[in-house]
């Protein structure tokens, strides 16, 4: 599975995810009352409205980005409603040719991540027959369990050609409460970094593995160290926009191959026609500035990427 | 609502919760054929069958256990289908007067935390109107990202009166890989459980804390020391019968005060009609099993805590 995001990231030059996590304060006020007016002003019209808006995101960015981050969290808010529309989402992406990386951060012991897994990744047989509860290409994982947390994920990638994105440093500001604790004289996300390749090796798909790491745009320092110990992982960026990180912030998560990181923005291009930048030359329309986001976003990595 | 949960376990003389992870081997048949029949031999069909399962157990232990904690896990294999049935089986539990853990293992960075927390165990405002997506009593948290990825679950506990329980130390083989790493000389769950305490402090409910922990049954040593770092929580006790654990493991899970502790039993209990011990006795009945083996496992637990 990675070969094709790989594919996908170098036939659009754009080494982006776009992170479809909707809030209603997102959306337009006349599509959330077209929304309310048809399915009620509750939780099947919220659900109605992140579709909306979902859908006029993904139409106006697939041909310019290889993939798109639902954050599960969002729609799980809204409850069945919500997770329909989550279904939807990843459907509907994948039907357009992106990427799909479910943003779910499970985890559990190794039966029950194994349902966590064949749940977002694989499927499971009833009778003689293949069911699949939801279809995402790749899946965030939380590795506090250790091993055998992670393992039936990598599993199912095996079985299923799907790939993961395994936490080692997260973006947020406390991260490091646990994650930077000294372990033998090196923080715990380095130990976590090597398991990740270690992991990795055991489903490698040309020079990269489908078992990838979540690191943080916010800790660039930390970026450039994981980089060497990860050598055969994707790393999934988060934190680039709003929450602080810069392009040349980007730099170090990259190999000299110029691969090796994909960058997620989602605020930054998903509410872009709400900010001061795109407000003006996209005319409140969601997706217009989205696209001009995206753009925006993929000429400045190229350029710090440019400057390496 | 610990101060619930407490009164609950007073009550019934049971400090037990009983897991509700269906799987289909642990439904008779019968059962499963009526499901497939009505609803297809599909994905509909088996979350049809993972209902009447839960009723039938419900219905046979809700008066002699405080509490229930599905595995969100289970019901999210079978996508949408599986989590209405986890939404049906939770509302169902807790009109029959039982608490209700969500085994949810959630966390993320803030914004999306409070998602998860007003998704599970608060609400969304629409309008001027509160809509709930899911509604237990208690979820299960993963702190790897650190408090600012647990204090939104705790604003919400405040709201709401719910509570978490935050992951500690896990009852799998491999949950030692990293929780065990000793930094300045202790071991990583010891930071996490003086974390949980002082998280605990700002939801007290009582004599105990909102913010309890999740500490397993196989590792009854490490649950003795997490007993004394954390005073004020209660310890959510996974592992116990088919992992391994047993009565005399947990007596250290214990205060002096006979609290502090509730143990969870998910196989041993729901899949009881198909053990050796129960099924000439049950006569191959799920619900009499089921109330059969949490008997025995109230016995147990009452015979290890009376000989502390």
């Amino acid at each position: 599975m990675i070969q094709k995001l790989i594919d996908r990231i170098q036939d659009t030059g754009a080494p982006i995810v776009v992170g479809l996590d909707p809030k209603l304060d997102y959306i337009p006020d006349e599509v959330k009352n077209r929304c309310f007016e048809d399915k009620g002003r509750n939780l099947e019209g919220a659900a109605e409205a992140f579709w909306q808006f979902n859908k006029e995101i993904i139409d106006s960015i697939y041909d310019i980005v290889p993939a798109v981050k639902p954050q599960i969290a969002m729609y799980e808010e809204l409850g069945i409603q919500g997770l329909f529309t989550f279904k939807k989402t990843v459907d509907y992406a994948r039907q357009k040719g992106l990427i799909v990386i479910g943003d779910i951060k499970r985890g559990d012991i190794g039966s029950t991540s194994l349902s966590y897994a064949q749940g977002h990744l694989g499927g499971v047989k009833i009778g003689d027959e293949l069911f699949k509860g939801f279809d995402e290409d790749f899946a965030t994982v939380n590795p506090y369990l250790g091993s055998d947390g992670v393992k039936p994920f990598i599993d199912v990638c095996n079985s299923f050609d799907k790939g993961i994105f395994v936490l080692v440093k997260t973006s947020n500001p406390s991260s490091g409460e646990f994650q930077d604790r000294l372990v033998e004289g090196r923080p715990l996300y380095e130990l976590v970094g090597e398991q990740v390749e270690k992991w990795g090796l055991d489903s490698m798909d040309g020079s990269y593995s489908n078992v990838g790491a979540v690191v943080g745009a916010t800790y660039p320092e930390m970026g450039k160290i994981l980089r060497d110990i990860m050598p055969h992982a994707y790393i999934l960026v988060p934190g680039y926009g709003a929450q602080g990180g810069k392009g040349k912030d980007l730099v170090h998560f990259f190999n000299s191959d110029g691969l090796g990181a994909i960058v997620n923005s989602s605020r930054g291009i998903i509410a872009a026609w709400k900010s001061e930048n795109y407000k003006a030359s996209a005319d409140g329309k969601v997706g217009e500035a989205a696209r001009a986001a995206a753009l925006d976003m993929k000429k400045d990595i190229e350029e710090a990427l440019s400057g390496k």
